[in-house]
């Protein structure tokens, strides 16, 4: 992996190890090049190289030339516009606020390639739902479709269980349209983000991930942000949430959606903030309206809205043992307090969907009163905003948004369950986008693992999208190495969860790997890890010659002890005379008790 | 922390951040002192010092003179002559294979004091399950029993879901010598461990987890062997298994064992492996025998025994994907096929059972065949050996020996529960003792998580112990760092487990270390978290004055987003005009939609 530059900021491009990109085209749609990663194996084993999922664009392309300057290619522009229901236009203003009124040294710099944004047209919609609905298969739905496959052509076996998912042996693209038109899935897909490769998250679907990334007031600025987002989507992060709350988050913004090839989100409540100056009450409809406006022409693929936070909740929470944890929740309710009235998210929400609706910006509709210890789980403040989650839900589908729920937060293993079962019930099976759970407080520092049990859990129990946690949740905001951690720790959440709901071709990875690893491949097991630089680091630190990379035996061990050398004698043995008899023999009683010589 | 060096080996001493020992007398047993940790928290705020399982022992008492030379303070030796049952002996003579023959600098000093061995006399049985059936309350058991309570002394709320379990309100000496006699728990507790600090692993008491360390031929010395067991201890290990196989394993294993104040456990089948020059068709029961006694009249307090891998059932692991991936199975195993009959383990399982009972060794009946994959979990050899350990459980409780069951390994979560439910029904609710399980193959250099994910739901469950996993796992042996990360790990997914088992009390923790965050004393917030050192380095990285550990907010979202901040204002107002009214008032349908004006 090499650091390219040539341009700032700095980002990390290069294949993984082993590595190489693989392109199918569409049919519906032939243009299409659907992107893969493809891992090599030994040939000499017999191994064909495995198909993986792959959200890294093209980053990890030699080929590629990558300036951030110029921003990956539009490659949906074209989709868009043979629509026909969107057209361009002047896109609104930017202003001092928008950048915290940063100025001189102290503002980023801005993008230096502008775009008209588009918009649906008057009486038009461009929603991926509405076109579900109409019957239309988008370049975006066979897109995904093929992608979920993962280069597999015929039905795998299956095993796990999968609480009442529908998952097919084999995705279509007429699967992925049905599946958005009841809702059940979501492909976030801005109109005015045509660099993105497009992705589906879904119950039916493979598990996903999102990594927040994001400056505060006190910290980092546009060159780290954007090599947070190269380096998330590198290991696995299949969406990226830009929590910015700083100065310049219009700039930064920019400088992220025109190199994402994954999908954007936000909390535009955030930036609205800071135009008023920080100050919960002060915030006006006007004032929001205008931000989401900005972000939308910008391209943000979905945002978090908490119109769940209704006044009459509020003192549900005065009891709880942490209060509320969501920002966002929090400065509604400020704001519900201080106006005794329902929050403009709350009373504008037709408003909210007539403008996501007209650029497709997908709702991830807030948890702003989720539990943010054991103690407050699933109470009844939780629940009552779930509950209106599910109302706003059936209305935004009314006018053709696309939906997903976010979910808790802090609960103990034995209470997930509840929450998966209840999301399902009371939001139509619209995608649910949970944080973690969380399933202990007693671990600042190690919260990525307290985490990741929840995680696989309810990716298990149905939950389509993971919120990543870092190892500096609590505790600070999460560097570089963090975000690597957190990102394979919640990779490893979601494919254990795929393992469990039996999602076809999931398995396979494993058996690769673990094949490699009974047959002594060590670069073949290094490289179908989901770290293979750490994983080879490891192994080097005790036996670093490149001989060792074919010894029959590890570290761990030695070569005398070693149980998988002694299974391969066995193996052996067992070939030689052939298994059935050499099993018939061991069966029958007769063989057995007879001292070496004599059975000789 | 500091490094305590009055003689060789160094190790790690000192109290934990905020925390001091805490000793607890026994009723019963008057002379009792059962160790505790108490984290002292801020008095300003009303908290009183919590009170923590701690298995650390004298080394975190800042009064105790350690000195890794003469060993800890033999408390149990009163106990053991009190009862009369036991008498000393002349021992078995080192011998030079006893150390793989090592000489001159090769050679670990030998441990400088030594002691004559206790043993059962003839016609009397010294363990604690003859104890518990003849009714007599041990002062193993009362000690366990005022441990389990961490100084509770009124029951706690109850919460969770335990499967079936019978978890007390408070734990009393009877329950323990009732679970005993049930063979549903076990002390590990040999006569020949005077400085153990007894603890109890059982399924109706707090879930317990293991480290592993030891020296391969590869790597490591008795220095570093003994400090991996201290810092082991210091974040929470409440056993040691000591997996050496390479030279000095007997001296080594001296020098553990006297500074041990927690149950250690081996494997003696590896070291029995050494002294026939690692050849394993040469073992022979007698060679067998010797390292038993050997490592018995040591003080070794559980010895894994894979007694259940019969020649009948090698041939199904020969289709395997990874084969036997457990060391004593897979040499078992080729014994098995290289003599044609049943190994030496099963045939003289009633000569094993007389050995252990006379020093009460704990039987850890090993899963030989255990899986190695996702591919390879609850398949017909894993499961076939799980019913000759029920058989064997039986042979072993007839005889007054104390047994608990070891399992897997790589297993998908849809299939964790078979294992504990088989185990429960097959092997007559003796305590099952987990590796893991891993949930996925593809992530080495993170097994920790991977296997974390199974720990925790295995736990809950109703597992007794976990046995834990490094980050090294399939890649090397663990360093000091990968102790520690492999500890904390399991202490976490333990401890989810007895939060989701409604253990009373667990959750006392998470909401004193919750209300700590709400209410921003981040001193105490470090100091009851598992890894106090790391989290306030985290924090520090962004906020490294003192006066931010009083700041009212955190470096993740800086002041003005600070969610909790929030909530305290919304508390503070719910206070002033009373909850009740609060609620009332936004009730009520007619308050809402009224402009501000006109609601003041």
């Amino acid at each position: 992996m090499t650091i390219h530059e040539p341009l700032t900021p700095k980002v990390t491009t290069g294949p993984l190890p082993g590595s190489s990109k693989l392109y199918l085209p569409g049919q519906i749609h032939p243009d299409l090049r659907v992107a893969m990663r493809q891992i090599a194996l030994s040939a000499m084993a017999g191994e064909p190289p495995l198909t993986v999922y792959d959200p890294s664009g093209p980053y990890t392309e030699p080929a590629a030339l990558i300036d951030i300057a110029k921003g990956l290619p539009p490659q949906r522009a074209q989709w868009q516009i043979a629509r026909g229901d969107v057209a361009p236009y002047a896109p609104r203003p930017v202003q001092p606020a928008d950048n915290g009124f940063a100025t001189g040294e102290r503002l980023a710099p801005v993008f230096p390639t502008t775009r008209p944004p588009l918009k649906a047209q008057p009486g038009r919609t461009t929603t991926q739902l509405a076109y579900a609905r109409a019957g239309i298969i988008t370049p975006e739905m066979e897109y995904v479709a093929i992608r979920e496959n993962m280069a597999r052509t015929a039905a795998a076996p299956r095993d796990g269980h999968d609480f009442g998912a529908s998952i097919p042996d084999l995705v279509t693209p007429e699967f992925v349209r049905d599946e958005i038109a009841r809702g059940r899935a979501v492909i976030p897909a801005n109109i005015n983000h045509p660099e993105l490769e497009p992705m589906i998250i879904g119950r039916n679907f493979l598990v996903k991930i999102n990594a927040n990334i994001g400056n505060s007031a006190l910290t980092s600025g546009m060159e780290e942000e954007v090599e947070k987002m190269v380096w998330a989507i590198r290991w696995g992060a299949d969406t990226v949430m830009d929590l910015s709350t700083g100065r310049n988050i219009h700039n930064i913004r920019d400088w992220i959606l025109r190199n994402a090839p994954v999908p954007i989100g936000t909390v535009p409540l955030y930036q609205a903030l800071e135009k008023v100056g920080g100050v919960a009450e002060a915030l006006t409809w006007e004032v929001f309206r205008d931000t989401l406006i900005e972000q939308a022409e910008q391209g943000v693929d979905y945002f978090t809205i908490h119109a769940g936070v209704r006044l009459r909740y509020v003192p549900l929470t005065a009891n709880r043992v942490t209060g509320i944890v969501s920002r966002g929740g929090s400065i509604m309710a400020k704001w519900c307090l201080h106006h005794h009235r329902e929050s403009f998210l709350y009373e504008r929400f037709d408003d909210i969907c007539d403008i996501m609706r007209a650029y497709d910006v997908t709702f991830s509709l807030g948890d702003g009163l989720r539990p943010g210890s054991i103690a407050d789980a699933n109470d009844a403040a939780q629940f009552a905003e779930l509950e209106t989650l599910g109302e706003l839900t059936q209305i935004a589908w009314a006018k053709d948004c696309q939906v997903m729920i976010e979910g808790p937060g802090h609960v103990a293993m034995h209470k997930i369950k509840a929450n998966m079962d209840k999301q399902l019930a009371t939001c139509g099976e619209a995608p649910f986008y949970t944080l973690g759970p969380l399933t202990t407080d007693i671990a600042p520092g190690y919260d990525h693992i307290t985490s990741a049990i929840g995680a696989a859990m309810i990716g298990w129990f149905g939950t389509a999208m993971l919120c990543y946690v870092t190892p500096k949740e609590h505790l600070g905001l999460p560097d570089r190495n963090d975000v690597k951690t957190g990102v394979i720790t919640y990779k490893i959440a979601a494919h254990a969860a795929d393992l469990a709901k039996g999602h076809p071709g999931a398995q396979a990875r494993d058996d690769a790997l673990s094949r490699a690893r009974f047959d002594f491949r060590w670069e073949d097991q290094f490289n179908l890890g989901l770290d293979p630089d750490t994983a080879r680091a490891f192994h080097d630190e005790t036996l670093p010659k490149e001989a060792h990379k074919l010894a029959h035996f590890c570290s761990m061990c030695g070569p005398k002890f070693c149980s998988m050398k002694i299974s391969h004698d066995i193996r052996a043995e067992a070939q030689k005379e052939g298994m059935e008899a050499m099993a018939a023999k061991y069966r029958d009683g007769g063989a057995l008790y007879m001292p070496r010589d004599a059975a000789e």
